[in-house]
């Protein structure tokens, strides 16, 4: 493969205004900042880019459309880190992902937009093709690499794998999600951790590796004793 | 324990007030249905409930409290059946979860309220009281059927019992939410079965559990072939 230098945007129209619409919705996301998605305005959004509000209406049907591209921007800087095993690399990518939900500008804005998806068919599938499916790449490129290590195995079926993908990723977008904003509880390490333990072992082997040994109903184990004595 | 006998509400007050509540969250779940959320007034749930808005605004601070009362109510219709087995019974709850998120009452008002929340600590307390707290019942029954049956190992410290069984109701309501709301794709009884599977024994067992025999990356099988001959 040819290696691609980055080349210097020197024609005329297309870089400007790839430039006004990248300063268009970084000041979507300020006002989303300031005011939250409900008292965000087309009109607030043109006077803080300085910039026409026909100008805003050229490109962008309505508020809602503005703020998917201005949150899906967002979305594109998570990356998978290559950590060397599975279960590390899905922690780290809970993690960025939890720390982007608690970011003020899509805090709101991203179950606003849902919520308005499920009336607007042209929205939702604007969310599904700006943010569901552009993230797709990092459950493909994670269990690809998990491949490669051997900790899964391989999915000759492009269909169910495919199907498979969907599924994971839904399970682990919508258990940060539901973590975050339904719950209000915070992701920590420690939740990533278990969740993790959860998405790649499952149910009944998380429950064990919490409590070693099996023990009948009833019985309990007093917190804290049984320690292995020694350390301090 | 003393059995309970249903007492007939005969005293002033109270059981009126609540026969009164009941209708005004009735009618608020028909605006919900004509209007969605975001067009829902305080003066059409009165007019459609034969109320003042006066009435609505002594019990009520606003509409998004009104609305997650009127939805919470079809949360409590959620019923974890017994169905001998903890995937048959994970897999149910998931489809009843479902059909209760695609009902046009709840699709937008759910999701609308959760970001109404990210910027209202009072109503992110009503929402984590009156729907969340309230269905995590479901995941304990399941988990403690599961126990009886030998299918779970049981949990005896009680504080990680409790974290693990937060940690299964993110997951579960989590990926149901995003399957049906954001990635905008039916939640089947296919997709509960395999979620149902992903949960319970985890993405190695759930890979390796659509392609049985481990295959060599590069490997492929065409898709229809190899099929046991004999039934048409």
């Amino acid at each position: 493969m040819p290696s691609r230098t980055p080349t210097e945007p020197t024609r005329s129209g297309r870089p400007r205004s790839a430039e006004a619409d990248a300063a268009i919705l970084e000041a979507t996301r300020e006002s989303l900042v300031d005011l939250g998605w409900s008292k965000l305005t087309m009109g607030d959004v043109a006077t803080r880019a300085g910039v026409a509000k026909t100008t805003l209406y050229r490109r962008w049907a309505g508020k809602n459309e503005l703020v998917v591209d201005a949150v899906a921007v967002l979305f594109d800087e998570l990356e998978l880190p290559d950590l060397g095993s599975l279960p590390a690399d899905v922690e780290a990518v809970v993690l960025q992902f939890a720390a982007l939900l608690e970011r003020p500008e899509t805090k709101t804005a991203l179950m606003a937009v849902v919520a308005e998806s499920t009336r607007d068919e042209a929205l939702r599938d604007r969310i599904r093709d700006s943010i569901v499916a552009r993230q797709k790449h990092l459950v493909l490129q994670g269990r690809e690499r998990a491949q490669l290590r051997g900790e899964l195995p391989s999915e000759p079926d492009a269909v169910v794998a495919a199907r498979t993908a969907d599924l994971i990723f839904d399970v682990i977008a919508g258990a940060v999600v539901h973590r975050t904003l339904v719950s209000a509880e915070p992701v920590d390490s420690d939740w990533a951790r278990r969740f993790t333990m959860l998405l790649l072992s499952g149910l009944g082997a998380a429950a064990a590796g919490r409590q070693p040994g099996a023990r009948g109903p009833g019985e309990s184990r007093p917190t804290g004793a049984q320690k292995p004595g020694g350390s301090v």
